[in-house]
C-alpha cells in the first residue's frame, strides 16, 4: 500500500521505536523564539545539559516582543542572545533582523520538502506549505530537539482535505481554512495530519499556502502539509540552485514528497469551493465562522493587518489595492505590522506603506506584535478588533476584548467602513 | 527697568495674583498625553468635575506607548480617548496619527511666541524653542488647566546664556546643551527660566531650538526659551499665512516677545563655543559630561535614535549622512524612532528609512519608545545603550541599563563601530 506524504518523511527520518506506534525522528531543524526557548535553555543550563545537537540546524529569532516592551522581555532576548552567541548558532535573528518566524524562516530559505522541523509555538504547522512535517511542542520536546535533534511523535494519521473548484475573485486562502475548520471544528483535525491538495491548492502561491497550513492547528491538526511542486521549486530556486541542474530537476526530487495514490486516509473530505464567499470568525472560537455577508456592519475599534497568518506581502498588497487612496475610518485604529524586515523593504519600495500611511495606520516594525496580546495593539476591555490573525479566544488581543479572524482585503475593507464589511475586490455571487 | 520675554508673557497673561510673587496665568495651551493626563481625568470625573475649559485649547496624543502593549496601557488610552471625543477635542491624535508629543504639537502649528502651555510631562519645556513659556506641571495643576483654563507660576527669574561664537562642523545643538549642563550641574538653573540667546542660537534651525529648549529641565529649569526671529516665522509661516500681511509683518509682531536689552537676570552666562566637541554622558546624571573622545571605545549594546529630543528629521537626516552605505556593527542592536508620522512619511520619502533598514536598523513607529523604558527598545540588566535621548538615570531605559547620551551623529557612528565614538563628519580642532 502506498503512503502518505507525512508516513514518507517519518520513515525517512526514523531513528528509534522506543515502542509500538512511536516514532522518534532525527530533525532537520529546531527553530525557536524568545518567548518559549528561554524556559528551555534555562533548565538545560540548570541540568548541566548546556549543549546544542548542531548550531547549523538551530534558527533563533527575537519576534513576539520587539524591540523588548520591558525588563522581562529585554532578559528574555539577552538568555536567546547568549545562548545563540555560546553556541556559535549563527542564524541569529536579532532586533533591526527581525521578524515573525513563521514568514521569516521560509524566507531564509530554511524550509524544504520532507524536512522535520519542531519549534516551541504552536503555528509551526505553516512549514508544512513546502511538503515539510513541522509541529509545534513543548518544552521537554523542544529540550531533547535542541540537545539530541529529535523528537518522538505518534505515527501519523491524515485527513485529505480536496478543495475542488476554483476560487472567486476576493476570495482567499484565509477564507478557504476558516471555512474548513467551521466544517469541521476545532477538535476536527486532533491529532492528525491535514493534508491540502486538489486544484485550489495547485493555484494557491507559496504564501497563500503558508495562510492555509498556518491555520491547521486551529482545528487541532498536529501539521498541515501542501504538496511540495513548481510553486514550491520557484519560491525556494534561489537557495537551491547550486543543487540541482534544472527547476525540473529539483521538482523531480521534491516530488518524492508527495502522497500516492494508494495511500491510507483516516478521512477524506471533498469541497467545492466555488462560491466561497469571504468568511469572518464571530465568538471566541475559530470555527464559530460566517460569510462577512451575514456579520455586515458589526462595530470595529481596531484593525490589525499582520501576524504569521496574514503579514507577507502578498497580503499587504491586497489590502494596499483597497486601501489606495482611501482612508480608514476616524473611530478605527489600524495597525499593520508587516511580518520580516524583507516584507517591510519591499512594502516601503512597492508604495505599499505610503498608502497605509495615508490611510492613518500606524506602521510596526515587524512583529507578533499584537496578534497574541503581547505587545502593539492590546484591546482594553469591550474593544473589538478586525484582525488577519488566527485566534479569536476571548481577550486573546487584550483582556476583555473581543477578535473577529477575517483575510486581509476584508480587513481592509472594514477599516475604511469602520464596521465589518466585504472588500470591493469580492464581487459576489 | 525692562523685561524678560518671560516676565512680559505673565504679564501679559495675568488673571490673579493670589498672594505676592505668584502669578495665576491664563493658559493658552494645555497639552495632554496618555500616561499622566487619565490620572487627572479620573480624578476630575470622581469629583464631580468633568469638564474642560475650551476643547480647541487642549491637544492630546497618544505617544508615550503606542500602540498599546498591554491591558494596563489600553486603558490609558482608552480612558483619554474617550474623553476626547467626550468633550470634543477635535485635536486628538490617536494611534496611526500619532507621535511624540513635543514633536507632533510644534510641527502642527499649536505653539505661537508668546504662548503660555503646561503639560504634565516634564519635558514641555520644549515649546520655549518658539518665545513661549511652557512647563512641565504635576496632577493638580493639570487638573486646573483643563478645568480653567489657568495655572499659577512664582514670577521668573530668568538665567541668560549668551551662546558666542560658531560651531565646528559636527557639533550640534546637543553637544551645546549637554556642554551647558555640565557647567551648571543638574541644578544650576532650579527654579529659573533659562534663556538661550546669541550668535549660536541664531544660527539655530526650530529643530535644533527644540533640541536646545528640550533638556531645559534637565539643569531645573522651568523652561528654555529661545527668542522668536525669521527662522521662527518661517517655520510657523504655513499656519499663520492668513493672520499676517507679510513675514516681516509676522515677525514684527513676535517680537513683542523679545527681552528687553535692559531686562534683570539672575545670572548672564556667555560661552563661546567655537572650539566645541561632540558631547556625551557618563555616569548616572545628565551634567556628566565629556568629550566623545574621552570615551571613545566604551562598548554597547543598543543604539537608540529618537526621543523629544533628537527624533525630528534634521535628526534623522545626519544620522543617515552618516549610515549611508554601512552596516552596523553585527553585536548591536539598532533602533530608529522617528518622532512624528511626518517625519517618518518625509523619512521614507527621502530614502532615509531605507538607509536605516540597510544599516540593520529596526524602525518602529512613531513613539516615546525606550527613552523612558516603557516599550521598544528597553534594556536588560548590565547593557548599555547609547542614545539621544535626554536622560541617563541609572535604570532610565530599563532596570540594570546604563544610558550614553549624544547626539544623532554621534549614535550613528557608535552604531557602525560598536562602540562610542566621534561621528566622521566633526573632523576635531
Amino acid at each position: 500500500m502506498g503512503k502518505t506524504i507525512a508516513e514518507k518523511i517519518f520513515d525517512a527520518h526514523l531513528v528509534d521505536k522506543p515502542y509500538e506506534g512511536v516514532y522518534v525522528l532525527s530533525l532537520d531543524m529546531v527553530f525557536c523564539h524568545e518567548i518559549t526557548t528561554p524556559v528551555a535553555i534555562m533548565d538545560l543550563v540548570n541540568r548541566g545539559l548546556d549543549r546544542v545537537f548542531d548550531p547549523t540546524k538551530i534558527k533563533a529569532v527575537i519576534d513576539h516582543v520587539t524591540p523588548a516592551k520591558d525588563s522581562k522581555t529585554a532578559t528574555q532576548h539577552k538568555i536567546l542572545r547568549e545562548w545563540a552567541r555560546r553556541h556559535n548558532i549563527k542564524d541569529f535573528f536579532d532586533v533591526g533582523r527581525n521578524g515573525v518566524c513563521h514568514a521569516l524562516f521560509p524566507e531564509q530559505g530554511f524550509v524544504r520538502p520532507g524536512y522535520t522541523i519542531i519549534m516551541g509555538d504552536s503555528h509551526t504547522c505553516t512549514h508544512g506549505a513546502f511538503g515539510a512535517f513541522a509541529a509545534g511542542v513543548g518544552t521537554t520536546d523542544l529540550e531533547v530537539g535542541i540537545l539530541k535533534g529529535v523528537c518522538a511523535f505518534k505515527y501519523p494519521k491524515t485527513i485529505k482535505f480536496v478543495l475542488k473548484g476554483k476560487l472567486p475573485e476576493g476570495v482567499y486562502a484565509k477564507d478557504v481554512i476558516l471555512y474548513i475548520i467551521s466544517q469541521i471544528s476545532v477538535n476536527g483535525a486532533t491529532d492528525h495530519v491535514m493534508e491540502f491538495t486538489g486544484p485550489i491548492v495547485d493555484a494557491m502561491s507559496m504564501e497563500s499556502r503558508m495562510t492555509l497550513s498556518n491555520m491547521a492547528i486551529e482545528a487541532g491538526g498536529t501539521s498541515g502539509i501542501c504538496y511540495p511542486d513548481m510553486t514550491t521549486v520557484e519560491y525556494l530556486w534561489k537557495f537551491i540552485q547550486n543543487d540541482y541542474p534544472s527547476k525540473e530537476a529539483a521538482l523531480k526530487d521534491f516530488q518524492k514528497w508527495v502522497s500516492d495514490p494508494d495511500a491510507h486516509y483516516e478521512k477524506v473530505l471533498e469541497y467545492d469551493l466555488s462560491d466561497l464567499e469571504p468568511m469572518v470568525t464571530y465568538g471566541y472560537k475559530p470555527d464559530l465562522v460566517k460569510p462577512v455577508r451575514e456579520m455586515e456592519g458589526t462595530p470595529i475599534d481596531q484593525v490589525y493587518i499582520g501576524s504569521c497568518t496574514n503579514g507577507r506581502l502578498e497580503d499587504l498588497r491586497i489590502a494596499a489595492q483597497i486601501l489606495k487612496g482611501k482612508k480608514i475610518a476616524p473611530t478605527v485604529r489600524g495597525i499593520l505590522s508587516p511580518a520580516t524586515p524583507e516584507i517591510y523593504f519591499q512594502a516601503m519600495e512597492e508604495g505599499i506603506l505610503k498608502i497605509f500611511y495615508e490611510a492613518g495606520f500606524s506602521i510596526t516594525n515587524p512583529t507578533c506584535g499584537a496578534c497574541l496580546g503581547m505587545s502593539n495593539g492590546v484591546l482594553a476591555e469591550g474593544e473589538v478588533c478586525a484582525a488577519t490573525t488566527n485566534r479569536n479566544f476571548y481577550g486573546r488581543m487584550g483582556k476583555g476584548g473581543t477578535v473577529h479572524l477575517m483575510s486581509p482585503a476584508t480587513a481592509a475593507a472594514s477599516a475604511i467602513a469602520g464596521k465589518i464589511t466585504n472588500s470591493p475586490l469580492y464581487r459576489g455571487k
